[in-house]
């Protein structure tokens, strides 16, 4: 079904209202969850409320500590992010960076002590929006396994990358890993078989199907006991001849810069202990080296140059971003999507809290 | 065969001496090919000495012009290579950065109107050496097809980051393109089958003889002219279903941030004109985050538990700057590798300028 976007928020807001967080924290993880359903990135949309709410009555979360700013140099920040949600932090952190990179040209925070942060390409677009080039990354779960390993070890580990162009910026966001754990429920729910190289089982076959592919990945995530074996592969597949080790570095990169960086958890040790995730932003100002709209004209060209070569008969030529923007906009009209299960979670948390659930249109 | 290190190193600071650099500029140009040499990267060793004579004949490289800083703000800085090799601009970039990142953090700086500048893992460990935290990038000459596109387009464009550890650095180095151009050329001396999805043809069908092989790849990397089609396909291989356009977005991420920002030539556009590369340099103080020492120690146990996990029989884990760690111990001991067809050429240019070329070990 489809609700409308400006439903989905005010049934957020309302919900994050009862849930113990200020108006202004509420504000900013409802905009974030919407954002990421009207952009078509429905796996960290409202689908992640439940997960939310589980977190806030465990205690993993609690909504009304505040994150910290424990250390700030001209061009860095530290935020302890104090046990709420990573988007609280993370948002306040960019804020840090932003304000460094319009004085000294660039700047870097990292957040300790964090969780789920929503879509990392959020607090790259924080920085689009101040006329800035914005990083974002966070360390996830253990979900992959390493070049010729048979165990998680690695996070998905998300990397945003935007870069001001016309009619929209380039908007890289994504799992390091060869795909995002959401893409494998979206082919169970379609009934289809894994269509490439994304999971491997504990001998580093290839899974295809979909429910063993998640019944790998949730182990692997969510149990701090003995594993199936397997997981995602990195970007580069299954086969170190196709330089999958090249994905393993990226994946690397992320670990250090986020759980090592902040002194918290490494992906692999998120399922035990406090589950904190870390992040990691960076942003700098484009104007230093050149005029901004000699910048935005010159990427805009070469982006259009690569939608435009010579391809395969029948595929498209695109680049990252593309997609996101165009769900966007469909979405602003149409609404966004909403699968039954979420719907029924939604329902229940509504029921609970009392608050008025979106109706589908 | 093989020759010393140190003879080697005597032999190209004489010969850099006699093509009119400085003697601070040829040392560092040495070293950069040396190192190179020395860490097993044949492709950007000594083997390029014969490319880098010709660029100073035709007038491409003037090896008297020094490089000169354009712009500075506390964190950032716009270095002009004005027309020399891109080893001297990117090293006094890279010293700016340094500072920069010593006093407000971190730093970044941008090398527009360069060249060649060797390994970008050389200016990752300058940081490094300086204690720092170091990412080094460059575009190329255009080698890769992006996501269904059947015409190269985007450089093999560098990625360099390092991070401390023990008993060496993390340090990754190499093409964002599924492998560097130079994979190919030892698999045509090896006279073996290219063994995975490296190059595809114009029909984007995947390329296993070598020799058809270095021949696109060197139509579209040296001719303005029509191109034969095809190239170096992305990190994720030939398919789009095995996430291909995240490799083609690391990529491009690399082009913004070096040919784009520079306000030079894109990788598409280095095959005419100015023929100029560009690059950028990131470092930060990693003391701001936590204590050093404790933060070397979590990146090598991180490391090491990956080097530990179990694995496909017969297969090895390992992290990235595994490889050239040990080949740089053994390389120091039993000197470095030069093929024949290199000999010939560094025989050749001793010749010509009177300069005794190493001998065979």
């Amino acid at each position: 079904m489809r609700v409308k976007a400006t439903d989905e928020r005010t049934y957020l807001e309302a919900v994050f209202d009862k849930l113990g967080f200020s108006k202004q924290d509420g504000h900013l993880l409802a905009d974030t969850l919407v954002d990421a359903d009207l952009r078509g990135i429905s796996s960290h949309g409202i689908q992640r409320l439940a997960w939310y709410r589980r977190m806030i009555k465990d205690g993993t979360i609690v909504p009304t500590k505040q994150p910290k700013v424990l250390r700030e140099l001209p061009g860095t920040v530290l935020v302890d992010a104090n046990q709420n949600m990573g988007q609280i932090a993370a948002h306040l952190a960019m804020n840090k960076v932003i304000e460094k990179a319009k004085k000294v040209g660039v700047g870097i925070g990292v957040v300790r002590n964090s969780n789920h942060f929503g879509i990392a390409g959020y607090y790259a677009r924080q920085a689009l929006n101040a006329g800035l080039v914005g990083i974002a990354l966070t360390n996830t779960r253990p979900l992959v396994v390493p070049t010729n390993a048979t165990q998680a070890f690695l996070g998905s580990n998300a990397f945003a990358f935007g870069f001001p162009a016309s009619p929209h910026p380039f908007m890289f966001d994504g799992a390091t890993a060869a795909v995002a754990g959401g893409k494998i429920q979206v082919a169970d729910k379609k009934g289809q078989e894994l269509p490439g190289e994304w999971v491997v089982d504990k001998n580093r076959d290839v899974v295809k199907d979909p429910k063993e592919a998640e019944d790998i990945l949730a182990t692997a995530a969510f149990s701090a006991g003995p594993q199936k074996g397997g997981g995602l592969v990195t970007l580069g597949g299954n086969k170190e001849v196709n330089a999958n080790y090249k994905g393993m570095g990226n994946s690397i990169v992320v670990e250090l810069l986020t759980g090592i960086l902040a002194q918290g958890s490494i992906s692999a040790d998120t399922v035990k202990g406090k589950h904190d995730f870390s992040q990691f932003l960076f942003a700098f100002d484009p104007a230093f080296f050149g005029d901004p709209e000699t910048l935005k004209k010159d990427a805009t060209a070469m982006l259009n140059r690569i939608r435009g070569l010579k391809h395969v008969p029948g595929k498209q030529t695109w680049v990252p971003g593309d997609r996101e923007y165009r769900y966007l906009k469909e979405n602003q009209q149409n609404g966004v999507a909403v699968d039954d299960k979420t719907y029924e979670e939604i329902t229940a948390i509504g029921k609970e809290l009392s608050v008025e659930v979106p109706q589908s249109i």
